[in-house]
């Protein structure tokens, strides 16, 4: 038996939804040589990363093996899969390669952060191969909610693989490659050994609806909606975003985008000639000065964040455009949990204003990009792959869908972020557990998750802030009183009395007792003094702030 | 003409759900005579109210007016009526009336702020009237998911109101009041002028389903689950508890109470003899030395609060009792929107368990307890009232809760928190706009929403803190170099230096060169190295911070 084995490694995206990244190796163990599936990110929310900007895996692990990383190969240019290439390339400088649109999102994301967007390298379907290392990698298209979605065709000298990234079973797309049974079975009769799946929607107990469900309904909505229509949707997803158009064009309505992701993918895919004929899009100056039945805007903000354009509207004007009563607001999207209450506040927003808001409650407006549990059934049945190992998908869905794929009689195994899986022969097994986790982009500065710097904000957003000063002079002994500053903390507690300078009072009485042994300690004084602030407070106001102690000391010239 | 009025004013609880608070007024313009109904509360989330532990109505309008204010009537014991009252109560100091089970839940209230409980005053159903002021006020027993709902029936000199508080249509509620529809024809039948209703599930198309329709699904999921079951719901829904309890009897379950709200509210219910026969009950000891198969546990934690004893049971231990494969976990409730991520961490902790979790998505172990919109038609058509006003619910609810009132022939407006509207006659006019808003329970101390300390805690959460001390001699000179502390900050950026080390070389290079006219002004050489340390941080890490700024003066002897 050789010792060389293939390895399968999730960096991101095994044990949540977001920030894809999957590890495959081949050779002597320790010393595989390695792809990189997906480079992707995460969003961050006030509960867990306040004030962070971008949520990335943490690729250490592979960063110390980059000279055994033969490529990064991306399979589709959502956020979650690509979004991360620009932040960290530099750590591992090894080519990428991605179908035409892919890439040129992916060369963007490279031009953002100043770095050549020449390493990503465009690559045809299937049958074109790239040859990295030991493995010889093809894209196939399969149906999602962008153009150019690919699962990968891995072959190795253990057997092939199949990556799926994120699919779909959608005949007609609208945008992008349907569905094709024919050349799926042509890849399971050649014969595959294991198939790496999207788990994120296992537990969808229908088959998935196609792009082509929708039009009929959008189109009859723009055409009964009296005022102004605003659609939303990923901007991503531009065979939604497409849909729409052609929507409001059959209504009678001019189209105009807004927000720049919008614009942006609608340009790139234009370019790359994924879209088709597009109706003519007119800017926002124009819109303003049509009669209201005349317009359908498509803006971005789905997800109710803040800042995107659906957002602006539903606080007020967004470049010179206002919504009203009788106008109509369309969510051609799900909201993604989490995210429920900025959906709401823009609804209730825009219910303030007398817009009608129209949302994915009833299907009518959306369908899903993913494969459903019968879907996944279909393809497991063309590819008869033994051995099947979930990934993109929270801990419940991955653990779901093993159990499925186990009744099918595939060998299979929940695998998280960070586990090592040799794959070599007929089932999985762990092999190891390597350090994971979670890089942020904290302003512009990388960060990682277990850095304290993310927790010390949540402990300020919780407690605020108490700054103590003390001046010592050149015998030891406190130079006049202390001194505190509040900063998110109640002017006045219990006593009634204000709360600052209760901690004053404390503190200098404090000071002003203390022995020689004491004031000589700075880290002695300054935890004593931290502590008698946090009391004063939990005392006063029932809480124990974050406190910053400094301790001045004079010294002899 | 009369010159006297009747006034209605939301301060909580319309244009949002939770926090409770409607004041009705009768007599001469300004110097109405005045009841409250209901003084709940809201929860906190970090998106907008990090560190606050409970939101309450801001009532200083009517704490202006308590000398006009003849009673304080609840509704019923849930928290979102209810939960306010030991919190504002010495604000207003007006007697409180109930019925039983309510007033016991009051009572705790009161004595756990160490007020006295005897203010709560127990009022039979219907035909027992409160006289209150121009008021009589009458408890009408409803269907809710907790026992002895009431709506108001409330007789003023302009006519009857009815409130209807929170209620649905349940012929048969397992505890508490069924629906009566004849009652409620009797109250139409002596001719309502306006209803004043829950709006909470105006947009469910499907008549409500009954507490009976679930005992059977619960038992056969309580018989057919191989290991423990765990079930969790709202302490207060003890009808819900009873179904669960019961449930895990007949499937020779013994039964297991965890968390203090479940234990307390069913030794309430027990107390007040709503809860009829009750399974008994084991303590968590006993449970653990009983085989899994034996044991029902029915626990706090719907919601996934983190305390709580469901998200406890999914990171470990709890009260010596843990979860292992095999078990089941039963979410008989539904996720409140805003709380998916915290419901999702416990389901995902509960597979990486290998936990069985069985939740709501199915609607068959859950119905809700509002009323939906085909029962909000049947309650209109009995009481045939002329006027409606929608309360308790988001804008969006409350707009589409006129919408069908209008469509019904009756008056109806959309009234938020804050707004008067004069009902006396056929029409709701408004007629004045006050102070409403929210009140924050932080720590021990009440604060105002608008206060800016949660504003000043949400900026320490996205930007961190920054101090910033130098002390200035006798003769305005800088005394040594600044001194700066981080908190919630990389400790380096751009520049690969520390960023301590950069912010203090920044300042000392300022002071230094400072002219006296500037280091004798403590506001503006305070505000300039503010700025100058935000700059430095801009530049170094992409974000600005919250600075404190302590300039320490030595003062001649």
């Amino acid at each position: 038996m050789s010792k060389e084995r293939l390895i399968y490694l999730p960096l991101g995206g095994a044990g949540e939804v977001g920030m894809n990244a999957y590890v495959y190796g081949y050779g002597p163990a320790g010393k595989e040589r390695l792809i990189l599936v997906d480079l992707g990110l995460t969003f961050p929310d006030m509960d867990t990363t306040p004030g962070v900007d971008l949520i990335m895996p943490d690729i250490a692990w592979l960063e110390a093996r980059k000279h055994l990383l033969d490529a990064i190969v991306i399979t589709h240019a959502h956020e979650d899969h690509v979004g991360a290439l620009g932040y960290l390339w530099t750590k591992l400088r090894a080519p990428v390669f991605a179908r035409d649109f892919t890439a040129r999102i992916a060369r963007l994301k490279m031009e953002e952060q100043g770095l050549d967007p020449m390493v990503v390298n465009t690559v045809a379907a299937r049958p074109e191969t790239v040859e990295a290392g030991p493995f010889a990698i093809q894209f196939v298209p399969v149906s999602h909610s962008l153009p150019e979605a690919s699962a990968l065709v891995i072959d190795s000298p253990a057997g092939r693989l199949v990556h799926t990234g994120d699919f779909k079973l959608d005949p007609t797309p609208g945008v992008g490659e349907p569905w094709d049974r024919a050349a799926w079975a042509a890849v399971g009769d050649e014969g595959v050994k294991t198939i790496v799946c999207d788990s994120t929607n296992v537990f969808s107990p229908h088959p998935g609806r196609s792009e082509a469900s929708l039009p009929e309904a959008i189109t009859a909505l723009m055409q009964s909606a009296p005022g102004m229509v605003v659609g939303t949707t990923f901007a991503s997803n531009v065979a939604r975003v497409k849909t729409m158009a052609e929507a409001g064009r059959a209504a009678g309505r001019k189209v105009c985008l807004l927000g720049r992701a919008m614009q942006r993918m609608v340009a790139v895919a234009q370019e790359s000639g994924v879209l088709g004929e597009f109706p003519a899009t007119i800017p926002p100056e124009e819109a303003a000065g049509l009669s209201r039945d005349e317009v359908l805007l498509i803006v971005t903000g789905s997800q109710g964040e803040r800042r995107a354009a659906s957002a602006q509207l539903a606080r007020g004007k967004y470049n010179g455009l206002e919504l009203t009563a009788g106008d109509t607001f369309l969510f051609s999207s799900k909201t993604i949990p989490g995210n429920e209450r900025g959906v709401l506040r823009v609804v209730n927003q825009f219910s303030a204003l007398g817009v009608d808001v129209v949302s994915d409650e009833t299907d009518k407006y959306h369908v899903s990009g993913h494969a459903n549990r019968p879907d996944l059934d279909v393809f497991q049945e063309l590819l008869k792959a033994p051995m099947l190992l979930p990934m993109h998908g929270e801990h419940r869905h991955l653990r779901e869908h093993v159990r499925i794929a186990r009744a099918r009689g595939q060998a299979s195994e929940i695998v998280t972020n960070g586990m090592m899986v040799d794959i070599t022969g007929d089932t999985p097994k762990v092999i190891e557990h390597v350090e994971s986790g979670r890089t942020y982009l904290d302003g512009s500065v990388l960060i990682g998750a277990l850095d304290g710097v993310v927790r010390d904000r949540i402990r300020l957003a919780l407690g605020g802030h108490v700054t103590v000063t003390v001046i010592v002079d050149e015998n030891d002994e406190p130079l006049g009183e202390a001194w505190a500053e509040l900063m998110g903390l109640p002017e006045t507690g219990r006593s009634g009395a204000a709360l600052i300078e209760r901690i004053e009072a404390e503190l200098t009485r404090l000071i002003e007792g203390a022995g020689r042994k004491l004031m000589r300690d700075d880290d002695k004084l300054n935890q004593t003094l931290r502590r008698a602030a946090r009391q004063v407070c939990l005392e006063e106001i029932g809480k124990k702030p974050e406190v910053t102690v400094v301790v001045s000391r004079l010294l002899d010239e």
